[in-house]
């Protein structure tokens, strides 16, 4: 008997190919895009973006760029793809953590009297002040520095209702005291993690400290978990599905990482692809005990080009 | 019947008084203490400390301090006691974590061609340096910062063979990134915590974030666990018990700390007494589902001197 599911995806990884392709292109609506690492690598544009995404666009496909890098605002994302010569994306085609932060609160009806403590990026405080919160701390406390005196108190606004903690590259002791004793001592006081990647690339060359780092620095103080808006967590989903109505198993996800981007997509319902001009090798991807397997994985993104102008 | 066991310590914390007090003291050679919390509180001598201590040793006991703050090293504590008014403690008294991140490496001889990468305070430098190893970072590397730019290599001492963080009021992006670097790249590296107190009395008014917060950060960063030398390991009993020639179960841990001083003694087998001078209050210990509970409990050590006066 033959199978009767030509469209659910197999149990192990198959490499993309002029025939797995075209099933999976058909089946899909939208592409879901991770940045870095898949569109491009630091401030450099992966080989072959550009054209792929327009080819994508042609045929009818909406795309979707959904990072968990939090420094920036969807504002400045969308200069980010212009600057780097991809001028056809559009804000509204990108979902950043530092968006959803702001939406998680919005939801949630977060009250608009009481404050948010930013350690992060500038972009989760641009984000904040569009959803019409207020946010404080971020890149401005960068450079301040507490003092361990005998009688002095550190004072902090008790109007901070929510601390929200992403990638910060000026992290230090009067930020993670800040935010500890909002969440310790401010009644109902909200932990929100953009994101808990350990590593990201920060240049093109190496592997630095992501926001996993600052989220686990103040779980070690707080000795509270945090609620995570970016992947894994698929808090983004329901404004991708009402914006695009349509159903996660006509979604594609396309990223460089097993534990946020595929598991995000695996855990959303969407069929997967992994592209290997990222943090994941082929062969880190096939070792034994490897549980994350997308459904599909190729070299580069640029590769959906190919299969697509191949006969 | 009589029970047989008067000196089996009862299942629930029990209120030092004259009668149990004496039982206790006899049943004792060596006391240990925690510092901040229990002899001091930030820079402020506890009353009657320097007395009781006097009184301890005049009835033929050992007096030992076993700290989890790592910023002094012990001949740098032996000055505080001093400068506080207790110039009778010698640093052989001294055990704090930074003097254990030393003898660890110590006894698993470690290379002293390695090097050692320091997140935290010069008191852990000395200790290294006092053990006869090469430590690198701590203070020096408080002001230094990593550039993210495209092509930029973040150079790191491949000799590096252990990462020692402890707590670190300078922490920043460069030293979690060379650290993270090292415990990810060079092969073997270990990755030593001095302790992972969550919060910590820097002040007398406040709890700040301890040295739990700069280790659950590397833990972010790396996806490795530490190897943990204070309190609550026993790491450092091996030591005491070498030096004081006695038994785990002829010790008395006093201390603040349900989770690091009291967890501590009962790991190793000493009795144990909370005072409550420190983080612990009195409905913390007694409310329903803590774990952790001191054989004793009184509100501070100079009761102690009052008990051994009392007829």
């Amino acid at each position: 008997m033959k199978s009767s599911s030509e469209d659910t995806p197999p149990m192990a990884p198959q490499l993309l190919s002029s025939r797995n392709f075209k099933s999976l292109f058909d089946s899909v609506d939208t592409f879901l895009f991770d940045c870095d690492g898949v569109i491009w690598k630091g401030e450099k544009l992966i080989d072959g973006v550009a054209q792929t995404l327009d080819l994508i666009r042609s045929k009818g496909k909406n795309v979707v760029f959904v990072t968990n890098n939090s420094v920036k605002s969807r504002r400045q994302y969308a200069e980010k793809f212009r600057s780097l010569g991809v001028p056809s994306v559009t804000q509204d085609e990108i979902f950043s953590s530092s968006f959803a932060a702001a939406m998680y609160l919005k939801v949630n009806n977060f009250h608009k009297d009481k404050k948010v403590y930013v350690i992060g990026g500038e972009g989760i405080l641009e984000e904040l002040q569009i959803a019409g919160f207020t946010g404080l701390g971020g890149p401005e406390d960068g450079e301040k520095r507490a003092q361990w005196k005998s009688n002095s108190l550190f004072e902090h606004d008790k109007s901070v209702g929510a601390v929200v903690v992403g990638l910060d590259p000026n992290i230090n002791y009067y930020k993670l005291q800040y935010g500890t004793l909002c969440v310790r001592e401010n009644p109902g006081c909200l932990f929100i993690a953009t994101n808990r990647d350990a590593v990201g690339h920060m240049t093109d060359l190496q592997e630095w400290p992501g926001a996993g780092c600052m989220v686990a620095a103040m779980c070690g103080s707080t000795e509270r978990e945090p609620i995570v808006v970016g992947k894994p967590s698929t808090f983004m989903m329901d404004f991708l599905l009402q914006k695009f109505g349509t159903e996660t198993s006509r979604m594609c996800m396309v990223g460089d990482r097993l534990d946020t981007d595929i598991l995000f997509g695996q855990n959303a319902g969407c069929k997967t692809l992994l592209v290997l001009t990222g943090v994941t090798s082929e062969s880190n991807l096939l070792k034994e005990g490897n549980e994350i397997e997308p459904d599909y994985y190729t070299s580069t993104v640029s590769d959906m080009m190919k299969l697509m102008e191949s006969p």
